[in-house]
């Protein structure tokens, strides 16, 4: 679960309403049923025609990859990896089975299986290369669905916005009531833009930044199944997936990495 | 037929009818025949000078794309393919031209035909790649159609009542029907940012979204009839095609698959 | 002569002026000297100053690309190439000489008369993409500067009315005349955005779509120049730019061709 | 000197000023020292901070190249290369430094000099190539400094606008001044959209198409060099570099020239 | 440090608030605690939302990028490479092992290590390649924080606004309050265009500006590295390393010293 997701909904939310209730607003009048109608409703179904049904059911899973934490850090990746490559070199690479089959990542359980079975190289990166690219497809619609509700919210608030004043102008016999009609009118408005900017477009971002940190991590596995499938030596291996990580003045633990790796 | 669209067209436009009218306003006052003049007739007609007549003629296809559910699985294709490589394997490519004829899937079939026609592998691929680009061009054209179209909407909508003021503070002789005369103004701009973000702007993206899954079933369907004429062992093709398929942790089924190849 | 572009234009235009005229507006209204040198002046100026003067020639150039209907049907351009391959497979390149100098369309008539020269097929290539490279570039221009000019017209639209209502506000000795100066103001803003959504961007649609329609028949000829100079099988040559052509279920045409070529 | 863009830039502030006196506005009216502060000093400030000094110090070389006309016609250069590849085949490419050396060109000159030293083919394109990269990006960077003004302008236009609106509605003890403040306050959106769409972002469009066609003159250069180098045929070397201009049904020019090159 | 950023970030705000001043405005009415809290408090938990944790910690590193003049001179780094690949011929690559121990850039350093190393160049290149990129990445993302927030900030704003004007619209028992109430309300807007236009944006592009730098410099120091492992001649090295500067027409620098080198 990553906190910084759950606490910045939350924090937006609240920022906006006591914001409101500070000024002296009435909580009450931020609540308008019709509007809620308007807004979800339309944006709910507007984003069901721009999806097929296949993609709108993936939607749960959507979320659960815009709130998950990355669960494998990079680093402890490559220690893994290097350390089944100084297994493959010493015992072979069929001595990784076991450990292949006790991996809870499927991509480089799937990868590492095919390396045991023997699997030509090229194919190998073939399939891999095939399977990472499902992947990234996979999450780019799953982050489009929250970015399409994202730009429908805003127009519905303003279709909202616009009935309510198209009502408020026809029936003008009472100017006293002018005044509370248009804040009802102008509260879709509220609830479009609030609903895109708080809710749809962050964890759109959010689910796309994870998977670019995802698909990040599958091309370090794909770079590190094929190198210990060539029988690469392991410190050039941990020499090569370091290089994935960043290298900036200041940052001492990669450099002191690729010191120690040059000595060996 | 492909259900959430049709429901989800139906619940846009009932949203935000109801919404409207649980408000208390008129049906009645959403009806405005100029606005429809002005803003239909101005889309249609914008939209029609983008584009040439060959490609105008081509909304029925598009919409019936933006309505159809994918008629093929990816899984029921791959078992397809999968069968003839067996077929191709045991009794030769020639086998399988009565099984190609029968095809409804033209793509699959003008394939197969030319593998069994002896066509060469470079350019087998090399016409098919040439079918698949054809395919995503004229799917790309219909879904810029519609998105035109919701692009104009909007500023036909603004244009309608633009004109719709010009025509109100010109003649400010009655002051008690500015509020209704300004409501009318106002249908317009309805019109043209619901028309624009309940129909065209999904059906675009509808059309675009089916497009891509067709496009991935090609590019599924060309690796197996290049993998089939080469000879590939089936099981070989049922692991290179199923990685065009999600592989997730938690997703049991594929995973099964894979472990079943590589014990065979 | 595109019909559906000229009826478009004039159609989206009448649309407009009748919506309003039977609104019950006074067609006078709707004309205003000064926001008609505001809009078509400032969008002309900006216009002018964004392109330099050998793009701004072209512009008569571009208008008629926009306005005419493609020349020639893709399948009658496949039969014509695959008739000259079997002219050249029986009796030698040589002979094209004098069916290429009758030519009317340059681009295959160039690539003939290359290929009878016996430019090498390599070098034959490169010319024919530059070529190819220089069409498509001329092309986006052209549609670059009405897309610039669509840009630009609804701006200058503001520009007109913000200046409208600053010469209104500053001289409010006579509130009556405030409703019709403000409605003189609005109609800058009127000029501007139908200007660009009736007229610049269509036509700027129109012209890159058929652009994109020229660039395909130049590749389908470049490619049926390169197999008729490689001495291809004719019907090797129609099954391969028949793959240009689009191939759908439901789509009779393309597969009996097809099916033909797999016969002979 | 392109006196397209001088005149443009003078006749668009021209429109919009002759536009609001036609109307029977006041000059006095359109100058507003406060505005001016705020849209010019905000615009220049955030444009400021969005590029490092370096780039800023660009900006009277950016001026330069869009004010400024083509001064090599491609036609004219193509003639200079060919005439050059005869002397080269002639009398070797050593006869070419004293040409080489008098030449204005630093592109071209760089270029023969490379040839005249007998560089390696492979190094001098490897160089070549990599220079026409540094005049792109650093033309790219030129027309973004202007593009980014351009985006800045509007919004501090709006700044202004909306900061004198806070200003006249806080004081509304005199209800008779509250038009002509609102007049002022509007003089900021006037700047910041009209500064942006007369004169940054045409600049920045013109930065760019210029920029355009320069590249597109260095590839003509660099095709001709290398070819030069390689001592292909000089009738040859027209023929590939007439292939970068437009040839187009109706125009005679290029298809005379090729039609001769063909004879030859 | 930046003094161009430093000083546009003080002179923008001081435009604004002198301009406002200037104007007759209070300073007080500039300052709104809620339109604080719920412009910056929104934009904060919306930009949080759309990242992880693990890139937000990245935000003072950002900083540091935005603000930092670039620290090496690219001619300085040719000059340092030249003389580093000279040494490497007389002396042989094991002869840079102090020197490189010593440097300060780590991507130098790194890659220079390496070659002592006798690492193979193949993995060389890719290795570095690798850096760069991830170098190329982490930038993208730290200016994709700043453009997020960037384009929240004037969303919030309007949010505040049109929340403003529920909370007086829905209240208008004392008329007299209207103006200054709904000056309040504008104050958020003010808040979340300034703050976009003024901090956020800019920042972004300074620090994409800054990273394109920084890449050039890491092509400019691969390459390098590559040819001086390859043994090149150091005068072929520095007229290769030279490319990557711009060469226009009136620049007489890099002119002199391509002369110089052709020389010798």
């Amino acid at each position: 679960m990553d906190l910084a997701t759950v606490i910045g909904l939350i924090a937006g939310i609240c920022a906006l309403f006591f914001g409101f209730i500070w000024e002296g607003g009435h909580a009450a009048s931020l609540f308008e049923k019709t509007a809620l109608l308007i807004v979800f409703g339309g944006t709910f179904a507007a984003t069901a025609v721009s999806f097929p049904l296949s993609k709108l059911k993936r939607i749960p899973d959507a979320l659960r990859h815009a709130f998950r934490k990355a669960d494998i850090e990079p680093l402890a990746m490559i220690d893994r990896i290097v350390d089944m490559a100084t297994v493959a070199r010493r015992e072979g690479v069929l001595a990784l089975e076991n450990e292949a089959n006790a991996l809870e990542e499927p991509f480089l359980k799937n990868g590492l299986l095919m390396v045991v079975d023997g699997t030509d190289p090229e194919l190998t990166r073939q399939i891999l290369e095939l399977e990472m690219d499902a992947v990234e497809r996979e999450r780019e619609q799953q982050a489009k669905i929250f970015e399409t509700a994202g730009g429908f919210a805003p127009t519905m608030g303003i279709i909202g916005t616009v009935m309510g004043l198209i009502h408020v102008l026809s029936n003008l016999a009472d100017p006293g009531s002018l005044g509370p009609s248009i804040a009802v009118a102008f509260t879709a408005t509220l609830y479009g833009v609030a609903s895109a900017n708080l809710i749809y477009l962050p964890l759109a971002s959010k689910i796309k930044t994870n998977a670019q940190e995802r698909i990040q991590l599958l091309e370090l596995m794909l770079e590190g199944i094929l190198a210990l499938q060539a029988g690469e030596n392991p410190q050039l291996i941990r020499k090569k997936l370091n290089s994935f990580m960043l290298l900036e003045p200041g940052e001492q633990r990669t450099k002191k990495v690729d010191a120690n790796a040059a000595q060996e």
